[in-house]
């Protein structure tokens, strides 16, 4: 744990307590000391800093606004932590909503007793993940609960975005023909957050692959704005579940070609060994692109250029059978059906 | 607690698990299953009904972005729960920012074994409360965590809205003279949740005032405009904390009067009975405003004909001495300094 706590590049300041306790959800003084030298010193900017209730700055619309709650465990995993994934979490849902993401907001709810150096590290990382997203955090709260009644830190981020004048990105565009683009090698996240979880120390180095997608996104909505009909990020549930999503809500047919999938073979390994199926395992730092037929080949080439996206890979098409399900040809040449999983394959991986 | 739960009006659907298990928060079936009885069925609208990974709008700057997250315990408490709390709360914080609430957020951190009923409660709650304030609930994300990893339930809700044209609400613009007014009585909202959560069964029935307030700061931005210099709501800390804030940002000193500040006896007694000063409990469906001195009575006789301010008062003004200082005028002729609270004084209020 400790290797993972002390990538952070920036010091801690003199707090003169070390561990946080009730008194510092209270409001008064021990929350402002707090903040002053958290929130405050690390994410400096004007509408911060007003310390109003909420932010204020002008905004020319279409707008995407987008939330989520962060409550992995451990908070600490190899290639991030709560931090880093909180913010990248809402950016790219921003930017799966073709917006470039501007202002994000943050919500911790801290348990009693968590010490102020794991918390240090985790608002560093979210700094650090804001900048190379290029938002401000601009809004946030602090809460905190007893021990017992929660797990360190959960993290609630939403964001504001601006529409890029080019996207239109709807799940109706999806159409027969679409090709199916994944920017990535699947199943990091989840894979690496269970291996610390479990405390199996894997030969292999397998890190999460969180990361903020959204230049990448605004790269492609440039060049190919609206051949790009719908795109989504496979975290919770992985590609199987967000595709059997779109499969449903659009009506249409999904078949996916399994040799085309990029797994890296360690992750692979791994899914084996823990009896885990890739497709259903999260990722943060990936999504899926169903894309024009005739712009296909030059999206993945146009992907591929882009670092973050080197193994994008054309996975599969929309198709005119099965509609509402999701297809995959398998290796060998068989064809089974990819359903929704009934229960929870991973909990609190996100 | 039969008697706070029963009070919600929508009958509830039949799911078919009584409660929430970590399975609900995997993203896939049971995910899917739960959010299409309760969030999408309750919240139906079409920016929400597009199950993607955010809202898109559009919407003219200046905007106001605020976010919240709700802990309070119990979650039922007299003239509210966690739901409707969450609700008001963020959209009371949009109206101190002068803007118009339009669009909400909700974030739920589920605690495994939470009873679909009391969740079910809650959310209605949250729908009327969105109602009334005339808000959407535009996007949110729902995640579970393991027994003793959280504590029933957990709210978080950002919000978006638009600045009022009228309103200049700035802490530079406070200065001396300006009069302080409080939309109504206060330390309400903390002796409810206090006396459910001790067992204390008080003679009396001191409900929370969670409200929206947005409606009243509307009808007070259209009337007095520019003369409104600050708003702020007295929520965790109460107004001795908020004053503080406000005396140190702003530099300025502030002077209160004792025997003019609204505080039904009711809340006195229970306070005196609890050790509490009720300076310093939270209330959620009050605001203090900062205006210019001529219109100070005119905006207490406009506030007071609006339903839920009935009991505005002017309570103190911003004076030259004792600058960053909050001094009260006692009833019986003394002065003393309000401080802002070294620790806690109230966990969980909200």
């Amino acid at each position: 744990m400790n290797k993972l706590i002390n990538s952070f590049s920036c010091p801690i300041p003199a707090f003169d307590f070390e561990v946080i306790s009730l008194g510092h959800g209270s409001g008064g003084l021990l929350t402002n000391k707090l903040l002053d030298k958290s929130i405050f010193s690390l994410f400096d900017n004007d509408m911060l800093n007003s310390r109003h209730d909420g932010a204020v700055f002008d905004l020319a619309g279409p707008l995407a606004f987008s939330t989520d709650s962060f409550v992995v465990s451990p908070i600490f995993f190899p290639g991030g932590n709560i931090g880093d994934l909180a913010v990248n979490g809402t950016v790219n849902d921003l930017a799966m909503c073709g917006a470039v993401p501007k202002y994000l907001s943050l919500g911790l709810i801290l348990e009693e007793g968590l010490k102020i150096e794991e918390l240090w590290t985790v608002l560093v990382s979210a700094k650090e993940a804001a900048n190379k997203a290029g938002v401000q955090i601009v809004t946030g709260d602090t809460k905190v609960v007893e021990r017992n009644k929660g797990d360190k830190v959960f993290i609630n981020t939403s964001g504001i975005g601006q529409v890029h004048p080019k996207a239109r990105i709807d799940i109706q565009r999806v159409s027969t023909g679409d090709k199916i683009v994944v920017s990535g090698s699947l199943a990091n996240h989840g894979v690496s957050v269970l291996s610390v979880r479990e405390g199996l120390e894997f030969e292999t180095d397998i890190i999460s692959d969180t990361q903020p997608i959204n230049n990448i996104v605004y790269r492609m909505l440039n060049t190919f704005g609206q051949h790009i009909h719908l795109t989504r990020d496979p975290t919770r549930g992985g590609i199987a579940t967000v595709l059997n999503e779109i499969a449903q809500q659009s009506g249409q047919g999904i078949a996916l070609n399994e040799k085309d999938i990029p797994i890296e073979l360690q992750v692979q390994s791994a899914c084996e060994l823990l009896g885990l199926d890739p497709l259903y395992v999260a990722n943060e730092g990936v999504y899926i692109s169903f894309v024009a037929a005739e712009i296909a080949d030059s999206y993945v080439e146009a992907l591929r250029q882009c670092p973050g996206a080197k193994k994008a890979a054309c996975i599969g098409e929309v198709v005119t059978e099965h509609p509402g399900q999701v297809i995959i040809n398998s290796r060998i040449g068989g064809r089974r059906v990819i359903a929704m999983l009934p229960g929870e394959q991973l909990p609190r991986i996100c």
